[in-house]
């Protein structure tokens, strides 16, 4: 039977509900809404759905949902996920029965990480998702560490600098205080009163020295960070995804020296980033849609 | 077929070799020399071997040997142990012929985490060896992580205190640097003048404001290590094993309490110490000598 093709694919986000409508590797159609809290959340992805599908256009056979925090795949519920005002929430059910296909639920970052590392697993890869937050995967034995709870892969909750900037979790000097696309942004505002993405401070970090500092210290916090993860999962390649790591190379460039400069017991593996790039997400639903991950 | 007994147990550590005869579970002689570095660890083990075996006792039928660093269990070399100075030093096939047994290799924190953690498996536990060094071993999917180098679970290097005291690695602030038995053993040795091992200030510290510091600095660092290793890896367990944690209760109702103020992700799972307690390690290696692990 060959998989169901097209599928609705939706990756929500603390900021951003991105939909596509997918067939095979094709993106047919995709558009993105800002998120609403709580059980409204699943307004915003009907609504997406209802406009994803072109007229005339061959109806999708499958969807998927992809959620942050504490996901129950089992039950179709969000267990907890706090940026979303979500707490033991039905998420599959209600969803089914509006978009009249059988939906399927799945973690973002487990289910993008297994995508994003699909070409490596051999080689034990750990996956770090960097957007507004920071959350990674590791791969061992060919599945990914996703501890008994669930709960494994919080990167961007490790303490790289103690005391350092209050994180939304509620403690300080977390990575993604320090290096998310929100805490890079809001470091460049404290500075010049400009109120600027990530990928804008980035942009002007040849040329404006606030852009630049904030972006090292941003860097510096990343490399501690990831050589922690090796520190304790020695993986054999780190994949970066999420927005910045549209950065490429140059941020490649920079963590690789970083953190060659800062190990001392460990390899540092070889740094790429996914060719999937801000799809990763919707890409991942897509495949999780059509049974595939 | 029985598995062979009795066998020939070895625990190489950075300042001692720990050597058993073990039927069974039973240790039937055991005994302890200084550790000696290069080749002549070789030695140290060969003339352990001779006293270890009572005369009329049986003769072994099996012997192994738990090696620190990196280590290439198919060739029988230690690749590296920086400690030993050992660098690609074939071990297997030298004992194997002075100990007149076949010999087995095995790295000793993910030999020695095997059997700490056999009871266990099901929830994904992190085994934490806290000794002169500290080390981990995470277990996804019923096995250990190793990472595709085997160099995987070095939470004694992980950095909890950035610009903290220099680790014999060349890192500053590395959880071992703070609290490992080396290190409790020299803070509490520049306090006083003093110098006692790790167990002394253990004891010591409900009467002695020094000694109450120290300990409480290292149980914070490591209350800190576990913290991280816990948002990383989201073990359902952590059970703890090596030297100091023989500390047992008082230890680990410090820990969780320590860890519960600090987290804010995480959810803290149970914290157990092993029974096996400083044994562990001699009774790994006799169970790996058996092919048991």
């Amino acid at each position: 039977m060959p998989a169901p093709d097209p599928v609705l694919a939706f990756d929500i986000g603390g900021t951003t509900v991105k939909g596509a409508l997918v067939a095979g590797d094709a993106v047919i159609s995709e558009s993105r809404r800002p998120t609403r809290r709580g059980p409204a959340l699943l307004d915003v992805v009907a609504d997406l759905a209802d406009r994803l599908v072109p007229d005339g256009h061959p109806r999708p056979e499958a969807a998927a949902v992809l959620l942050p925090g504490l996901v129950d795949t089992a039950t179709g519920r969000s267990v907890r996920a706090v940026n979303l005002d979500l707490e033991d929430e039905p998420i599959v059910g209600p969803l089914d029965e509006r978009l009249g296909v059988p939906v399927r639920l799945g973690h973002d970052v487990t289910v993008t990480g297994r995508l994003i590392a699909r070409d490596h697993l051999a080689a034990d890869p750990l996956v770090v998702v960097i957007g507004t937050g920071i959350a990674s995967v590791a791969f061992a034995h060919g599945s990914p560490v996703t501890g008994t709870s669930g709960q494994a892969g919080e990167l961007g909750h490790v303490v790289v600098e103690p005391g350092g900037p209050l994180c939304a979790c509620g403690a300080r000097g977390c990575l993604e205080a320090v290096a998310g696309a929100g805490a890079i942004s809001r470091a460049y505002a404290e500075r010049t009163d400009e109120q600027v993405d990530a990928a804008t401070v980035l942009a002007r970090r040849s040329e404006d020295p606030d852009a630049a500092e904030v972006w090292d210290l941003a860097t510096r916090a990343l490399a501690d960070g990831l050589l922690i993860a090796c520190t304790l999962l020695a993986p054999g390649v780190i994949v970066l995804g999420g927005g910045l790591s549209e950065a490429g190379a140059p941020l490649v460039t920079e963590l690789d020296a970083l953190m060659r400069e800062h190990s001392h017991v460990v390899t540092v593996p070889e740094i790429l980033t996914t060719p999937l790039g801000g799809r990763a997400g919707v890409l991942a639903a897509a495949a999780l849609a059509r049974g595939e991950l």
